[in-house]
């Protein structure tokens, strides 16, 4: 089968690889239809991820049609239409039945990392019952790639863990595509004001069609101070810190106001500095997470209901025989724009 | 009247004071019975807290007789008996109403602050309906002084942000009298275990008494490593952070285990590092507080019920004429052992 | 001045009154600019109310100008533009310190039932700085007449007693006001489904207009096996019961899936059958709830950011002159379709 | 091997029986170890349990040692010493991702019931991997058969549900072995009072010594006047129901405080009277669950740190052998003041 696979920091080909094969009574081995590209797999690509060792196949977005499933599997036969998570879950584990699904202690963030991944023609999926999702009848496929990662990451790392909620108020620092979903999933719960800042301003007018109700360009002086002029002063209830960046967090210190919440969304290369000498009287609270795919259910069923269309994310659109092409736009996305690339396999 | 009375930096006296009159229609005036001495005394006296100005009366902690009443107050009549909190709210406003008194913007830590406070004959108590509590007949006065501040902090900014649970692993880092509070409250939930860390021996002994199922000097070598070990190398569910220095913030950041809680109680003079290069995926919070005394209601209750005995932290007794020794006897707690001292009004 | 009074059952006029004066320190004086009459009022007037008395001025929602305040107000001053709540409480008792200002210990649902209420030109507000809503500049005074019960009671009973969550499955069963307003509220939250359950269907049509995703004629048969047969068998996961009687509350025993809410909202006479014989092991919860109006700042947030248009609930207007009219016309909803109607005056 | 058998209303025995094989690859076949009787178990025997047919081998508790396991059982292996939970899970559906293990679609309470049980020297379990747990090495493996039902459906349905709170009031109607497992487990909140209500003196006596604050004889004339009385007459925050007959859930209806929660445990034959002509305002929540056994691994740790002691509910001790007068011990608890009897196997 065709396979992209990273051949070490800064190489990357497409290969012919063999179809993998079950090899554990839960696994599934699931034929790809859709798979897209992440930003963290640029940052395999640069060789910044020592878990993921030269020779895989990348990928951990996608849908498919289940080929064969090993002996222990009974939520999956083949023929089924299925969404993978990018979170590969054991059920079983103690993380895994508190929901933390990312901190599975045989699973987690493994796809097109620790083992093969999606950008191919097939992809084995272990712990299958507890790591895919049954596409609905009548589901748009490709929407619904959007839901193995980015619109879960954006929600539960960003909104749920933001406790973004009716009339209050929200600054998303980061208008990337993980920004965007988090700016997209905000809206179920019904805020006063989203403000949305970014250096970018083709991302910021995409932010005003997805729904910030203000934005703001942080290139133009004090990010900060703007955030906090156009909340009164009070500065907001939840900043999401969609970067990953020292200053970005930093201006999410800045914006959150007295019992608001910094969810931190972003993957940080570095420390950041914590100012407690001013935070620690203003009854604050600062989270991080691993996306857990857990609200993946809930999320569909969103999809279905249209609350949300999560193909307003989709800007290109490539073969799998074309995937160095979608790499390239995917990773030139200021001047291509390109928010998701679907690739078709 | 006798009060204790902030002149400057370094400098102090008991001077003659007037008694204060009500100011507004809210206002309490309340013959002191006993009060305390807390470590935020010694940092104005030290001319660190910039918001307390020359000519203050201190002192923020406390039980009286109400004096007088304002026009507007309803709950309290001259003769009753009262619980005074360090915490002045008035109820109205929209940090009140979400029960975030600290923030009251007429009010919160105001007392022996902005406003002359307990360490003095009488205290003029600005909106006393809600910032005095009602004294239970036949209660121990000198126990509820421990409820002016010292628990609810401990329990407000470090067990219930800590999320404290049946069965959980708690590591309390500071065995201050604050680092105490926290212990002494943590037990209301059962953890199955509470770890203390401190420098001092005399006070990880007190730990023991208290209710810490295991003990750790920071001085022989590294506590976190102790504390990991403790708890079978997964780190803590609840680190409560009880100093206020970055060496033991970053303890807490390195025990705390996934999906766990980092809650600051102490007071940071001082940026501190936040290693989000590691923490970014560890699905952890971290919380900041200025105690509310929200809980004061509920902790009376504890008291009056036996479920707690705050008299345990009382190490000293000093009448007002020697406050000045008992300021002393507090700021030598190395050699002193004090942990709280009542002042007997 | 002219107001309307309850004069015993089924008899009412509008009256010459005295304008009523500050009576304690926490009081303030409303010139009422715009009333409405509630499904209680009408209640009241059949004598079904033992707690209001003859001669009492009737109506518990507004808004007005404060025309003057008591000594001990501080949030208000003469001119303020103001919203009635239909609760009042004094922010200091017990309940009141848990957000439960419908059992205020000294106030709570009081207005138009135990002291003389809003349907007049000027009304007494006890504990005014809890009781009554800064009106923000600019805002559409007739919408929020809608906040000093209507929306409340359904956001609070309904939607966050029920849990209404994203992607969750909603029934209402009654579309009066109470449950229009309930569906109005529950879009904060991005439910995948909302059927609206009733006899009426001009009100049935109502609700397909406010957002219901489909209706149900409780006339036409089983208004249970059509709600289970609309979310595939399983039932939903918050059923608001929003009429008050026997049958629609055992609709929604009938309708609510395992792990689901029955939110309760309606004012019930008589007691229910519950059939714990069969709910007992299904994880469901019940709710009731007497509307604390906790939830008004929040809900004029949500007004001013155009979350929710209340206005949409006004059906007719009447001048105080013509109040008995106004009566008439809501008392007969059936077949003049009103919902609510403003009085200005 | 030796079973068990349920033969039909009235008729029971201990039988012959083929020890059980793996089924499917989920499963293991545990030999008991101890195992002990419900009182669910009584009912069976009377005929009162549809989904139990004649000829089912009872029992849904007991420890045990892993015989063998199936092919996709992961977490256990031959030799692993287990607890059984009386609920199965599957760890994939809906319910189980919910933590609802009790409405697993595949599981729930089946084993004794649906599937051969616990009372026989060995017992098949599916869904093995999500439904036993390992014993902590040195743990009384006769204290953990609390833990396969009685502790957590206390816990669950009767703590938990009831949000029982550091400083509040409790009510337990009925002390039997489910009432006293909630008095063991609402310990773990440090609640001010538990009062507990029974018509039997010797369980009365036994909640005593197990930490009720003050217990009520239901005989001696209104039991819900003498609970308010005990609670300075507002009533209890938290009213547990652990007998399941109208009367007790009744009585649970009149002594819950406004903003209180009424807990069912009880398993109801007939419906009961919900008076809603009252408790429509008094802001309060009803609660039913069949247990979910979620919380087993964190009562674990509360027996592995000697927060609680479940050996203090057995009073019997029987061999397997001899099962026909633990059946007869345990069902005359009135005169042999059983609670749990074990059953070594």
């Amino acid at each position: 089968m065709k396979a992209f696979v990273y051949q070490g920091p800064g190489r990357k080909a497409l290969e012919d690889r063999a179809i993998p094969a079950i090899a554990a009574p839960g696994d599934a081995v699931v034929r790809v239809v859709k798979t897209t590209i992440c930003g963290t797999d640029l940052h395999i690509l640069k060789g910044d991820v020592p878990t993921c060792a030269p020779g895989r196949i990348l990928g951990h977005e996608g849908v498919g049609v289940i080929d064969q499933v090993g002996a222990g599997v009974t939520a999956f036969h083949a023929g089924d239409r299925v969404l993978i998570s990018c979170i590969s879950a054991c059920g079983k584990c103690e993380y895994c039945r508190r929901g933390m699904y990312s901190h599975c202690t045989t699973g987690g963030w493994i796809l097109g990392n620790a083992i093969d991944g999606t950008q191919a023609e097939y992809v084995r999926i272990p712990h299958a019952d507890t790591s895919l999702y049954p596409i609905p009848a009548g589901a748009d496929e490709e929407a619904l790639v959007m839901l193995s990662d980015i619109l879960p990451t954006g929600f539960e790392c960003g909104v749920l863990n933001g406790k973004v909620a009716p009339g209050s108020t929200v600054a998303i620092v980061g208008a990337g595509p993980i920004g965007l979903a988090a700016l997209l999933t905000a809206q179920f719960y019904s805020p006063a004001a989203i403000v949305m800042v970014d250096f970018d301003d083709n991302r910021l007018a995409v932010a005003k069609r997805f729904g910030a109700t203000a934005t703001v360009n942080a290139g133009s002086g004090n990010a900060a101070d703007a955030v906090r002029k156009l909340t009164g002063g009070s500065g907001v209830d939840t900043a999401i810190e969609a970067v990953g960046v020292p200053g970005s967090f930093e201006t999410c210190e800045d914006i959150v106001a007295p019992g608001g919440t910094i969810a931190n969304v972003g993957v940080h290369g570095v420390k950041v500095d914590l100012h407690l000498e001013r935070l620690w009287s203003h009854n604050i609270t600062i989270t991080t997470r691993l996306v857990d795919t857990a609200t993946t259910p809930m999320l569909l069923k969103t999809v279905q209901s249209h609350k949300i269309d999560p193909k307003c994310m989709i800007t290109h659109h490539f073969t799998l025989d074309r995937i160095l092409d979608a790499y390239e736009t995917f990773a030139n996305a200021a001047s291509t724009h390109a928010l998701k690339v679907i690739i078709d396999v």
